[in-house]
């Protein structure tokens, strides 16, 4: 489909439209942006892609600390898109607001949980988009929609005013087309300088990464390494998975993601589960499948798994210098087809799994993450990430913007 | 008054009693812990200090993960202790639920707002007790009651099922009578390996919070400044605040206040303000007044002071290094009298904003910060605070149990 004649209504990728004009001028003077629906904007409710957390829940007041940033650097907001319910899943099938269009690849998935934001940017009615991603609800819908998508180091940019899903890998981010927006977006975010040109010592290639993705994808991104290659010369290396971890539980993609999913579920039930348990929400069946999951953690693995997580987190924090990049596919396979969505609980091989386990190392290492809209394979995008050391953001977008 | 003897309804601390027994064995067998009321304990109300928080929200239906570690590593919990409202007060005065009694200083205010806590640990109770900070909640009535409080660097430990007041300062930590209790607890805490004993490179007197402090405060500090010397010889030094901010705006501590005020006020409305516009809870004056005070921010603040913010954050970093240590007094002045309570608007040299100055530093910075229980002055205990370089907790616990 041709971006450019799309309209609000055939994106389905906002749950309302209004202007919110600047309240100062900057780096985003003229720019318009979409805000996830997860996200406070004053006066609205934040409704987190599900109708009764919107109805048991009084508007906001004030705008999120991140909302308020841009509008003071000159941008202006234009509306609140759909999210996945609660911000719980990778699709970008709501049950309730349905599918927002993923306009390169129109019969698939836009990915989520940031779908609306990701469909917002690529249907080209905004500039830029804010999003969360918790495990990867930015990262993968920037994948699958072709377009630039930031994970930024945990912790760094503000939270507040944005719903809770888990909150020790909850981040705020950007999706948009293109990297010079991103940048400046993610400069005033940030509230730091512009990163100097600093060379990159090592770019590392994560060889299970690209194992673990489907032969298509590793074929798709094939040009984009030898690019890297051609950019970075000897720099660019290989480093396993067990090096990043440190040991030999972390040689396998499936420990990093039974890592992640156990904390993750931890938080999710304290910060939903007395909710859940009080309102009686209507769920989507694959949501509340989700939250299924979650009721089935065995609390005893928290106190192991924590210190699982802290071994890689330090493990990774001293092996990437502060001008090393990781390298690995966005995601393990194109945008699953609308309507076939895969089950979470697939087994190893399946969809979910593959993704969250290349995922999880940013969320592990609270690293900062870029997906970059390199590559297309069967029609459909895919993305390639670069990853930094936590706190190497503006390194990372440089290097990126390098690639671009 | 003789601590041994206090009884739980003497102490007024707690909100709750109760016997959780742990679901591990490990390095807290046989300690028994309490848990502020701002933290979800499964099948209790989290009430926040106030009747109309409890009352309009549903029981938590799973521990926070804090609890849940501690419980696994063999900690048995006791009860859920008074907090000030919402946590938003360093004072320890609650309108609803009294004020816990500080036993060293029985006419003076515990602190707050993790004042149940730090009560229920002085009054000789349990062995520690979970707390909240975020502008000093728990660094305060750790002084303020002569016992040990740490403040862990932000984003360390898990704050899932902790209810936010300003997400990018708020953290969970300890309060208790013994450095060694809070070793342990801190190493469960932060799913780290203990600190091996390495040497402190330098430790850096603030002489601003010095000479912030009240006079009394500063001659009680005095041993144990001679102390820190005895033990560290001439790596004890002296910085000026201005070389920890880097530039100039940075030289007085009304800056760092304002800096952070300015971000927490805007995070608190974020967090709370739709709640409270849309319950109309009741409130006690002192606290009702702090939430008028975030109304009255001037939202065009945010950006700039988002940038200070960042920029003495990297400053801060660049400055300590791993094993740099700073030595500033916990609070500027002895516990307040009770009911005398200073009110927040007091002007630049009221107890407030003096202390909030000291405490913005380690919040600015995400620094973990100690406070140790090393002296009095009047019958009142004063606290001495070492803070170190994010992420650097268990070398912080190892140079303040060195000072033991």
């Amino acid at each position: 489909m041709n971006a450019s004649t799309i309209t609000v209504a055939q994106s389905n990728a906002f749950v309302a439209t209004f202007e919110l004009s600047p309240t100062g001028s900057g780096l985003l003077d003229g720019l318009c942006f979409a805000v996830k629906d997860l996200i406070d904007v004053a006066g609205w409710k934040t409704g987190c892609g599900n109708p009764s957390w919107r109805d048991s829940h009084p508007p906001a007041v004030a705008n999120a600390v991140c909302v308020e940033q841009l509008l003071q650097a000159g941008a202006r907001c234009v509306g609140k898109t759909v999210s996945d319910e609660l911000a719980f899943s990778l699709l970008g099938q709501n049950h309730f607001y349905g599918t927002p269009l993923n306009p390169q690849a129109p019969d698939r998935v836009p990915g989520g949980s940031s779908s609306g934001s990701a469909s917002a940017v690529a249907c080209g009615l905004v500039d830029f988009a804010l999003g969360t991603d918790t495990g990867g609800s930015m990262r993968v819908p920037a994948s699958n929609c072709g377009i630039w998508g930031m994970r930024p180091s945990h912790g760094f940019i503000s939270v507040a005013g944005v719903n809770p899903l888990a909150p020790t890998f909850d981040t705020v981010g950007i999706l948009t087309q293109s990297v010079e927006v991103l940048t400046r977006v993610m400069t005033v975010l940030l509230a730091c300088a512009p990163a100097s040109a600093q060379e990159p010592s090592a770019i590392y290639l994560i060889p299970e990464a690209f194992a673990l993705a489907d032969a298509e994808v590793r074929q798709a991104l094939t040009k984009s390494v030898q690019r890297l290659r051609d950019c970075f010369g000897e720099r660019v290396r290989e480093s396993s998975l067990r090096d990043l971890a440190g040991d030999e539980t972390g040689a396998s993609f499936s420990t990093w993601r039974d890592t992640f999913c156990a904390i993750q579920w931890a938080e999710i039930r304290s910060c939903l589960g007395a909710w859940i348990a009080d309102a009686k929400p209507a769920f989507g069946s694959a949501i509340a499948a989700n939250f299924e999951l979650t009721n089935q953690l065995d609390c005893r693995r928290i106190a192991e798994t924590t210190e699982r997580r802290e071994q890689y987190y330090r493990c990774l924090h001293s092996f990437l210098g502060p001008h090393d990049v990781l390298c690995m596919p966005t995601t393990p396979a194109l945008a699953p087809h609308k309507g076939a969505a895969p089950p979470r609980t697939a087994g190893g091989s399946g969809y979910y799994p593959r993704a969250l386990g290349l995922t999880s190392v940013a969320g592990i290492g609270r690293l900062p993450q870029v997906s970059l809209p390199v590559a297309c394979a069967a029609g459909a995008p895919v993305g390639l990430s670069l990853l930094a050391r936590s706190g190497q953001d503006t390194f990372l977008l440089d290097v990126a913007r390098r690639l671009a």
